[in-house]
């Protein structure tokens, strides 16, 4: 959906703006066939004037990215915002959101905001606020909201995204093109009966994997933080994001790397931050704690042994069979 | 999966060959976003020299149409065969394949053969030449088979093609897009169980489905001698190619829609020839005959009143609500 999008409101060449660190997917999904490059919109760890925590996004940062890239002869049409963000577990609070939405409004841009996490927040005291719930958005023919049952129902494969603009040019070209990735019908008849068991979903689904979600988090937590890891305090998402850079001696991104080869050799998949992530500094991996019980506390207890022997022996390349694997995760 | 091997093989702006009456969704296929240009093949109702029947594809008509092309300045970059083909029936010798395979090789064409119905033949006696069965075609590299579930197996929401190709950088290319348009998990596990009962789809489903093709195709052709209606004599495919010219006078584009409104208004629908096969010439229309069979009985009776009508009254302009309804059928 998102490269149907992207298609639909640029041209090979324009220019999308992007947080990062973000899901590293997005490089091909708006990249790989509508040909729009993504020009990053770096948080980093260190605080800047005005934030109130690392990998914090900011109206003036994004300011800042447009007007760089302007110098600089981009062509921006638009802004990509994943809320709540993968990986950082954010949500935007509605006075962020409508700084940006003033922001584009100024200078013609277009704001995707994928809510594809927006029925993942574990944490009942959040607030979210979705895009299409403002009252008064300033360019609503420029907000494009998408969505998917892949996350927030657990259902990976299904392969259903899903559209929400007011925007007639962007839906006819949308409506045109998506002829090529049509989902089949037998899909489509289960998501509707899944969306329209109301009853189930608000009594016993969505509280359910909330739980359990919350339960996993804090399990999860708990044995970082006996570890030395100091994660981020996030409402929301399927995961952590969680700071190694204390077991990572000399901190550079090819050790990021060496830990995590050392993480595959133990049998189990950390996301690195710089290689998946986009993150534009080493030492952060994200951590999925969405799976059974058992597992996680295998992988837990797997992590644990990694952490300990490079807190004796020193951060040393392994020489296992998993090695070589990809750390390109999503 | 046609639209994925269009953008592997050729640029925006390319030309690919196909023999019409054709399927008319190619057009869109691989012109709506690979920007391929369809150019016709014509075949016609009279016979040329050296033609056995109406509308027959030979490869000299191949030949002159590549070279008019070429003299318009066109770029042909290969030929898209549908085989059995559709709207016509037909099946194409393995001497015909092979001319064409030669034909297209001496100029560097690429050969796309589209096998979707190559388990549709109905006909127990007719010979059917897969271009996967071939042995020493001369130029592999440039010829890529596809086919998909939703006419072989009666499974047209499954959204699920397949390509044959030993060409590596198609290959590559196709594997790249694909992300965009992968079938979602649980119908590749139902499509996974169902290829792998050989016992149940060589002993009961496929001998089920021919006997009942035949059966019906034999009621429709029946009825549609008794009607004077001539009809195409082929072994494949789910439909018929039948001759209604008899009943519009005078025989022009117009009043094929025309008969093709009157259709619709007593609630039945066939395919114009010229709207949705790019036919050359009015008067043909393709008619679906898998369907149920109380459906089919009541779909020759109302025919058969419109075509009495026509007959008595002359070719009117129905005044009925289904008169505007679209003729692009597939």
């Amino acid at each position: 959906m998102m490269e149907l999008v992207a298609t639909s409101i640029g041209d090979p060449g324009d220019c999308l703006m992007m947080p990062m660190p973000c899901y590293g997917g997005v490089f091909w999904d708006v990249g790989g066939r509508a040909e729009i490059e993504v020009v990053p919109v770096h948080l980093t760890s260190k605080m800047e004037e005005g934030d109130t925590r690392p990998f914090q996004l900011t109206a003036k940062k994004i300011e800042d990215t447009y007007n760089k890239a302007r110098a600089e002869g981009k062509k921006i049409v638009g802004i990509l915002l994943i809320n709540p963000h993968n990986p950082l577990g954010d949500i935007y609070s509605a006075e962020l959101i409508m700084d940006i939405l003033n922001f584009c409004h100024k200078h013609s841009l277009h704001v995707i905001m994928d809510e594809i996490y927006m029925m993942s927040i574990f944490d009942t005291e959040a607030k979210y606020t979705s895009v299409l719930s403002l009252p008064n958005i300033p360019d609503p023919q420029r907000v494009h909201m998408v969505w998917g049952f892949a996350k927030d129902f657990c259902m990976s494969g299904m392969r259903c995204g899903v559209l929400y603009s007011v925007n007639e040019a962007v839906n006819k070209a949308v409506d045109a093109l998506v002829y090529f990735n049509m989902i089949p019908g037998p899909i489509q008849h289960i998501l509707t009966e899944i969306v329209l068991d109301k009853e189930w979903l608000d009594k016993v689904f969505i509280p359910t994997k909330y739980s359990r979600m919350r339960e996993a988090r804090s399990y999860m937590c708990d044995k970082l933080s006996a570890l030395g890891i100091p994660v981020r305090k996030s409402p929301s998402g399927l995961y952590i994001w969680a700071d190694f850079r204390k077991y990572i001696q000399p901190l550079t991104p090819e050790n990021e790397l060496v830990l995590f080869e050392k993480f595959m050799d133990a049998g189990v998949y950390l996301t690195p931050g710089i290689e998946a992530f986009n993150c534009g500094e080493p030492g952060y991996f994200r951590m999925v704690f969405t799976v059974y019980r058992d597992h996680l506390e295998v992988g837990m207890e797997r992590i644990a042994a990694v952490l300990k022997d490079c807190a004796e022996n020193g951060l040393t390349k392994p020489q296992g069979a998993n090695a070589e694997a990809s750390a390109n995760g999503k």
